[in-house]
């Protein structure tokens, strides 16, 4: 009987998220949910990812929080379209869902949009059980959460195409051995993408913009 | 009827972690739960801290994690007695319940242990909502994950007795402001202590060691 209201529970989110899904594609927007630890750095991502698309994608950004405005302001200042939830009204959930997202996407001038991009509640775990819409999910980690992140997280590496390994920027610094943690990421995730770069720097940048035009394009 | 079965499913567990405190109290040990983001160093401080007290304080170790046992063959090598829990069985849980750790604290050694410490899932966020029987309750954020996470995270800091800021070995690297990160912890929770370190380095290790010192004797 548990079992059975928890099917019904995610049926319905997953739902929810297949109506998001079918407005985007009507509207012909390209939508990725990004995903990853807290601190991993998606907003600093972003920051440096959207001047270097704006010119030629009209990019549209919800945030997702337990609380505060700081990622939303942060994004705003590029006079894009921003929309923030934040999960304290929700009892401070820890993922986004389906409903939260089909709840405020309209918010969003969604004629005059090609990208829209959902900046998922920073948690490895639960955001990579509740499907939201999204044409593509993406996981970022830092190289400063270490190497085994993706053996000790499987389900987030699993569910992803894209995992962006950031914050290379600190190998030295760290110690790190970057090609232990791409090999660690495969081992979940033989066909995922992986990509490194560095926020900070700009290091790498090149062919996510660049991945970002194809799916768009 | 939602709430009501919320409310019944949050006492259930903090029942089961009452008995937990009891049985401890009982065997005269000391128990904390560090909570932290993946990656935070949660178990490279517990390597740094375990030879440093171990002549004198006797301590066990349970580790939780979604997958794998990576953590606990880390804290093994010092021969000191270790649980692992992956909640991978229980649906790749997000956090340990009261009742994981009510399961399997007695495989534990408690007649022979004056410390017990429980490293919870890599969440900054759902670890907060579940007691586990633990007398303190210690979250570590390390510089890498930035400055606003505490009021982006407020449950967490706000539940913590003591805040462990690890990874100052980076303040330079990162041009990390750790002033400003403490000065948001207080934000959250006025009483909490805290206290800088890098477990790479040794940095700061002292205070951790007498804190530890003190409330175990």
């Amino acid at each position: 009987m548990e079992i059975k209201v928890t099917e019904n529970i995610l049926s319905k989110n997953d739902q929810i998220a297949l109506e998001t899904t079918k407005l985007l594609a009507e509207k012909k927007i390209y939508c990725i949910n990004m995903m990853s630890s807290p601190g991993s750095g998606k907003t600093t991502i972003l920051e440096r990812t959207i001047p270097a698309i704006m010119d030629k994608i009209r990019v549209g950004v919800i945030e997702g929080d337990v609380a505060t405005h700081i990622d939303a302001e942060r994004i705003e200042k590029f006079g894009i379209p921003t929309v923030q939830i934040t999960t304290d009204k929700f009892g401070g959930a820890c993922h986004l869902s389906a409903k939260m997202i089909a709840d405020v996407i309209e918010k969003l001038p969604l004629d005059e949009l090609d990208f829209v991009v959902i900046e998922n509640v920073g948690n490895l775990i639960c955001p990579a059980g509740f499907k939201v819409g999204s044409n593509a999910d993406v996981v970022v980690q830092s190289l400063a959460e270490g190497v085994e992140k993706p053996l000790k997280y499987p389900v987030m590496f699993h569910k992803c195409e894209l995992a962006l390994i950031n914050k290379i920027d600190l190998e030295e610094a760290l110690e790190f051995d970057t090609d232990t943690l791409e090999e660690n990421i495969r081992k979940v995730n033989p066909k995922i993408r992986v990509m490194k770069l560095s926020a900070r720097t700009g290091e790498g940048f090149e062919q996510w913009i660049e991945w970002i035009k194809e799916k768009v394009g």
